[in-house]
């Protein structure tokens, strides 16, 4: 059962009591990401996070990581572009310690100048993680292609040049610009119980003063190409489709449009680059969307002589599907839809981030029946107009990585779309 | 309440049915894996576990993607060292389809010439996307550096050369000696019916003959040392130790062992590499069971300039742990476990795969008091002896990938652990 409260200063929270449970998940959503990032502070969100368990007034980092430890239960957090999210699991017993370590590291990071030194050594490792990672590579190119020059294409992470300058003072400054009381939402699910957490809640976040929103600016899609000729066993492909943000009219169609090109082993491009020509052996299409803006992704990763077949045959598909969607396939995404939202909330982390999200964009959250009304309000001449107007426009970013010598021109591909 | 059947042909079933969910998760474990090949057959397990999606007498690959997603749910495999599942999620209702198709395309795989070359570049591709994850890399090489020319060394992808000769008789042959009964775990949790799944089972596998059991070698532990100097941003190390494997008295031990030096952000690897030294993003420590062997995996990625001193530390930590282990980290230790436990078997899939590996290893599944007494069970005196054999034997494999030029070697590594 879904309980919501709001505290005078703006925070909200909601529980979901799952009576069935033993564990439960908590977490504080601070809805403040890289888009709330100037180009000078790129990364300082992240860092932020990263600082926030490095030690506290009333805690040492390895306080703060065994606290919780202690009692079996594990405190993690992650960056994204539009929030931060810091959040546990632990047994029944301990969600209000949970909550209390969540709230101090949130509140009361102590930004000491040696862990500030240490912890750029650690974000400057993970930013080299990901840069020996085709696959997390080719979509932080993408997101710059798609998004250029503007907070919503630059790297969560960050550069390293810029991790390399922040100090305590600007982490100072960025936490009170956007960490106020209006930008938090607390959420928990599983073994909980609402009247202890809002209690708990109202004296540990009750004193913070409200403040002006936190805004960001509305992102801008921009067509291109990103292309990286690099000694790789793969071609790494992504395109990126203008798309549907959350408050779009059309973001289940969206959905449900990339649910039937490259949703499962049932979609268009598995069947045709997988199956039928063998060509690789990952290749998806997702949607996914933010507050005012959203991509369909394709991703594939195939060998130096078949790209240029993979890239023809994916604008064909994608041509083509504007004329032969069927009935058949539209239903099989809402099954697929359906079934999958209820698979994923059968778990109490999967609720409670699912709150959190719900409780950002719309102020309250959508029950279940309401949610697959909204999966089943999809038809397929929605679909079929929407595969249109995506091929029609041909708004595509795209990002290449490896022996790419033979990929065509995005330029060519979009021709070829929009012919 | 989980139940257990046994067909005469040696067919295991077991059912664990959580009346509160609406889906299930329902698979085929086929004990039968990379180990059970000869090194002309590398590869061939996984093969035949592409193959099974290909199409049989009655479906074709397009069928048996769409009949299960049709109706919201998913299909899937996998292959390891010693198993192979095919496995769905789906809604109540659709369990009886989903077992249909499980057993239809693991029983009646066409091996269609066309389909095999298809997919042989399915897996190429696959082969090459590993080949481009050095994270995926390091391990696959510590792996054959662990077990040198055996099948628990060898990748279980195959080498692009064996991939390339396997055809149709092959498969059969592979088949013929291994996909029978007595190597069958059928295991469905959630919203199932046991009575009702166990009908259906004898219809669809009760004729197939009871066969001789199949069997594989013995692992045989190496030391020893891969090093591949390689243009990457980071260093990738894993190590290995000789550890246990899942009838071993001790393996409660090592698991204990591998939690408290990193397991967690408060496990002493986490703490000295990352926290103290901000050298690393990633740094764990594992322990993982077969069935006659296992292995305590140490992986870290790191700077050039630092791998000479996150070894050497590393070694250090291993060290003193035989005789600075602590209570409070054992009690940790257990909590995490414990808890771990809970969380990890509240979702239906995961009781699904514990209840396959558990049949398969013990032939019986034990209850949560158990497992948690056999987690209680351990001491820190015998993880504090534990950790002295582990250090005063040396028994590593290593691993390094990347601009590796300043790794210390294998062999002085392992002197200063034993010295």
């Amino acid at each position: 059962m879904i309980r919501i409260e709001t505290l005078p200063n703006g925070l909200r929270i909601a529980t979901d009591t799952m009576s069935r449970l033993e564990t439960a998940a908590i977490g504080l959503w601070v809805n403040v990401g890289a888009r709330h990032e100037t180009a000078e502070q790129n990364g300082i969100a992240h860092f932020l996070e990263h600082m926030a368990f490095k030690g506290t007034a009333r805690r040492s980092a390895l306080q703060i990581a065994s606290e919780i430890e202690d009692v079996g239960g594990y405190l993690n957090a992650y960056t994204s572009n539009e929030s931060t999210a810091y959040y546990a699991r632990v047994l029944r017993a301990d969600v209000p310690l949970a909550l209390d370590v969540i709230a101090d590291i949130t509140l009361n990071p102590a930004f000491e100048a040696r862990e500030i030194e240490i912890e750029r050594g650690v974000i400057l490792q993970e930013i080299g993680q990901m840069l020996d990672t085709p696959d997390d590579v080719i979509f932080e190119r993408l997101q710059e292609t798609a998004y250029p020059d503007q907070p919503m294409g630059r790297s969560i992470l960050g550069t390293s040049d810029r991790v390399s300058a922040f100090g305590a003072a600007d982490l100072r400054a960025f936490v009170g610009s956007h960490y106020q009381p209006g930008q938090m939402i607390l959420a928990a699910a599983g073994a909980v119980d609402h009247d202890a957490i809002v209690a708990q809640a109202r004296a540990l976040f009750g004193g913070l003063a409200a403040r002006t929103p936190s805004v960001f600016a509305p992102a801008r899609f921009a067509t291109g190409e990103f292309r990286a000729i690099e000694d790789l066993e793969q071609v790494h492909l992504a395109l990126a489709f203008a798309a549907e943000g959350w408050h779009s009219p059309d973001l289940h169609v969206a959905n449900t449009y990339a649910a039937i090109m490259g949703g499962g082993m049932s979609s268009r491009l598995f069947q045709k680059l997988r199956e039928e020509h063998g060509m690789c052996y990952t290749v998806d299409a997702q949607s996914s969307a933010h507050e005012d803006c959203g991509l369909i992704t394709i991703y594939a990763g195939t060998g130096a002589d078949q790209v240029g077949d993979l890239c023809r045959l994916t604008m064909d598909e994608l041509k083509r599907a504007a004329d032969d969607l069927t009935e058949p396939e539209v239903a099989r995404a809402r099954a697929q839809r359906r079934a999958g939202l209820l698979m994923g909330l059968e778990g109490p982390w999967a609720r409670t981030q699912h709150m959190a999200r719900m409780l950002a964009l719309f102020g309250r959250v959508p029950d279940m029946a309401e949610m697959v009304a909204d999966i089943d309000a999809v038809t397929l001449e929605r679909v079929r107009g929407y595969a249109g107007r995506l091929a029609g426009r041909a708004e595509m970013a795209m990002a290449v990585y490896g022996p790419a010598d033979d990929a065509p021109e995005a330029g060519a591909l979009r021709a070829r779309l929009a012919a």
